[in-house]
């Protein structure tokens, strides 16, 4: 999507361990109107595929994926990374490691939310080695919910993750493909 | 909000510990509509003043945010809830005492995006002691930004923060205010 390639080339910063700050209009400041147009994006690639859900993961995939579903007309589902006293019942649960925060999480979903009769669209700001999106894919699979595929805002492709799901069939769209980044440029796939 | 109003009346669960669970529609699961609506009635009540960013606090006030962001065309900018490694350079900080989840935690937003010449719409999905929002008044405060008010989802007026920052001269605006509740019911304040 040219939109966020050209916002990432203009606003991104890279920093040592591979690490793309967009926290400018992404992931700490939210540039709602390019939030809309990624809506309609993934609505353009998706729509047919006549999800009922989008499913996400605290913190920062909450806006994108409320974003596109106002754009899309579908409710969201984000998973909590911390059971917390509000959340009760039972739950679908997959233990994540964050390469990105260096630590290890639950991610949590409650069970009445998700279920068999669902098509789930996953939802994520970002994809490099893939860890949220596989405790994401797992409670899916858990839930026996169908899965129309993974939207995906900035996927760092020189991380491997994106690539090695599509190698098992599932279906990832990323809107910023990143070959590869550099301090002085970064390089986006064809 | 009438609509905010009935929908807790339908969906919300009242637990002991005066929390009440909207998990179905506000904090877990979303329902997008209802929080285009919330925009809309946000924009009517803080359209006239002409804020030019809105600032919440991660995770469930992002999505109402972006909401109210995508009707009032604005940015959102959220507050951390823990430092990552993706944040850097010089922060906005805040200590807050959260009831909900019995825990302290900094609130950090980075300088760069909060500055003399804003204009600040604080946004929320629930107000009850008013820590979180504490916090986000304090970090308005140390950047020098104009505050416009608070905009919040749902408050519980028994618990005293919204009727105390009002005293205070602060604009505080909830769609849905409860006055008490208990197992059987909920009652609003007219």
């Amino acid at each position: 999507m040219k939109l966020l390639e050209e916002r990432i080339k203009k606003d991104g910063q890279v920093f040592p361990g591979n690490i793309l700050k967009v926290s400018s209009f992404l992931n700490h400041q939210i540039d709602t109107a390019l939030m809309l147009e990624m809506g309609k994006e993934v609505d353009r690639l998706f729509g047919k595929d006549k999800p009922t859900k989008i499913l996400t993961v605290e913190a920062s995939g909450i806006a994108i994926a409320t974003a596109i579903g106002v754009v899309m007309g579908l409710p969201v589902l984000f998973a909590k990374k911390h059971a917390s006293k509000n959340l009760s019942g039972d739950v679908y649960s997959s233990p994540v490691h964050s390469y990105t925060h260096g630590n290890d999480y639950n991610m949590i979903v409650e069970k009445r939310f998700l279920s068999s009769g669902e098509r789930i669209l996953i939802v994520d700001d970002f994809l490099a080695v893939g860890g949220a999106l596989h405790g994401l894919l797992d409670i899916v699979k858990q839930s026996g919910a169908e899965l129309c595929g993974c939207a995906i805002a900035i996927e760092k492709a020189f991380q491997g993750g994106g690539d090695a799901l599509r190698s098992e069939g599932i279906r990832v769209e990323s809107l910023a493909v990143i070959e590869r980044m550099d301090d002085s440029s970064v390089t986006f796939r064809a």
